[in-house]
């Protein structure tokens, strides 16, 4: 028996069992990333960092979640257009409202900035930060996306999940940078990323303290605050952070200076990671060309900088948890 | 031996040794801290809040530290203008730095505000983020307050400061939210305060990312980007922080708007406090009239929102650590 049993527990290949990135195949990839991870948390090792300088920052969109065939805040966006027609008659004849109830994609897309700043302003203003926060959430738990049928925030990378919490398990504070919408994110980002909201850095619209029957409150104005995306997102993190992260996670050109932030510094070990949609048939392929999350200027960038570019096809074993 | 042990564990004040606040004297002020900690962390309590919601904000500003004879940032600038008057000749003719090489305290003061951002401007702006925390570093490291003779940063108050660390023994995330800079603050927040710079809110002027000489900077511009002071304050919490305080601590009627925020709430328990200066002979004795740190509506807001009045002469046993 006792022999039988030393046997057992030799047959248990002990790595697969404590591999914290098990949606990850072998190589360069992967290895990347438990190397600078081995690195940055051996004491006395030439690369030690402290716990509390072990900040990591992430990109949403792309990143951690799905981002096409549109944006989730766009599908939002459009979602609510519809929905709150009925109480704006004056939508069915005005742009760019007109192109979004009959789904006139090309109208839409010719309104451009402009017309992207009205839909915000009747869909992201004019309520209190709470009553957003709700809606937000009650949308999210009846979305679907179209091509996989599920919530969006079931759509979130597995892997990525793991190489959070793999850092997180390592003495890092995690943190989102991402171009959307800071309270479109914050009400769910806990529950589906084990990040809280105050780890999250979005863009933003202004917002007006006020008292209102007896009770502060904070109403949500039509008004842009910030644009957290390009050379905004290291504005963002010394602003919300103040610190400089030692690694940081994206996948598009909005992503470029967050990446160069984090890792082109005079000494220590940093870890700069693109995540590239290679994978037409488990999600989707895209790079150079694509309208939404262009990867570009940021893929040549990561050649010179020696950052991870992860190939979602060859690199990940599954994308979603539900794979 | 046995029985005289068992006396000698009797005889030892128990709630003496384990008491959390022993710079504050027994009393009403003290007990609405310890009881609302009681009421927050008790399991299955009606007033059971879970850890990740204990938020607790505090002012620095004659909340944390001293305010008087002037806010020490100021003292910072005043300092940094005649440090850099040799290389700033035009200075000598020109206010409103002419009033400062002078020590013309009321030609600096019809400088109005206008003045102020010109100080501001050259003291703030024109270097990189890096290189301000190493000013401010620096300047801490040999500046001396007028009257105690001491660093500044050890001009903290003692009683506070084991308020800050009995809160994060009980789960409770810190933050300070002060009118003053941001930057200013974070590069000793976290060895004074135990407040990393991830959770320090503070007014800004704006950065901007750039490339220079092949390496990332963010460089500050003289430009303000947010005031976080009065209306600005529950703004602040919610652009870094992302969900309401139930604990808010401050001193001044720029505090009023932060402590409604924190207190004025449908249910759940919380906890208003307000430092009241009373003692010139320890500290400083200042309220309504006091130019600076003004408490004046906040005042009267706390008898109405019961929230605690800290006085500093009858709650506090002593001040600051070498009292």
């Amino acid at each position: 028996m006792v022999a039988t049993s030393a046997l057992s527990l030799k047959t248990v290949p002990a790595l697969a069992q404590s591999d914290p990135l098990p949606s990850w195949n072998e190589g360069a990839s992967k290895s990347s990333i438990t190397n600078f991870v081995a690195r940055v948390t051996t004491q006395g090792g030439p690369d030690f960092v402290p716990p509390d300088q072990r900040i990591a920052t992430f990109d949403n969109d792309g990143t951690l979640w799905v981002e096409q065939p549109m944006y989730v805040q766009f599908a939002f966006i459009l979602d609510r257009i519809n929905l709150l027609a009925p109480q704006n008659p004056s939508w069915k004849t005005k742009q760019p409202f007109k192109a979004v109830l009959e789904g006139d994609m090309k109208a839409l897309a010719a309104s451009g900035e402009k017309g992207l700043v009205e839909l915000m302003a009747v869909t992201h203003a004019g309520m209190t930060v709470d009553e957003f926060g709700k809606i937000v959430t009650d949308w999210l738990s009846t979305a679907r996306d179209p091509r996989f049928k599920k919530p969006y925030t079931e759509l979130v990378y597995q892997p990525m999940l793991e190489v959070l919490a793999y850092l997180r398990a390592n003495g890092f504070k995690t943190f989102i940078v991402s171009g959307g919408g800071i309270e479109f994110m914050r009400p769910w980002t806990e529950k589906v990323y084990g990040i809280p909201p105050e780890q999250v850095v979005g863009s933003s619209i202004k917002t007006r303290f006020e008292m209102r029957d007896g009770q502060p409150r904070l109403f949500r104005l039509p008004e842009v605050n910030f644009i957290d995306d390009k050379v905004g997102k290291p504005v963002g993190i010394n602003q919300h952070i103040g610190r400089r992260p030692i690694a940081a996670f994206g996948n598009s050109d909005g992503d470029l200076q967050m990446l160069q932030w984090a890792t082109m510094r005079g000494s220590g070990a940093h870890l700069g990671l693109i995540v590239h949609h290679t994978d037409a048939e488990r999600e989707y392929a895209y790079d150079r060309k694509s309208h939404v999350g262009k990867l570009d200027l940021a893929l040549d960038a990561a050649a010179v900088n020696k950052w991870t570019v992860a190939d979602m096809k060859n690199d990940w074993k599954r994308v979603f948890s539900f794979g």
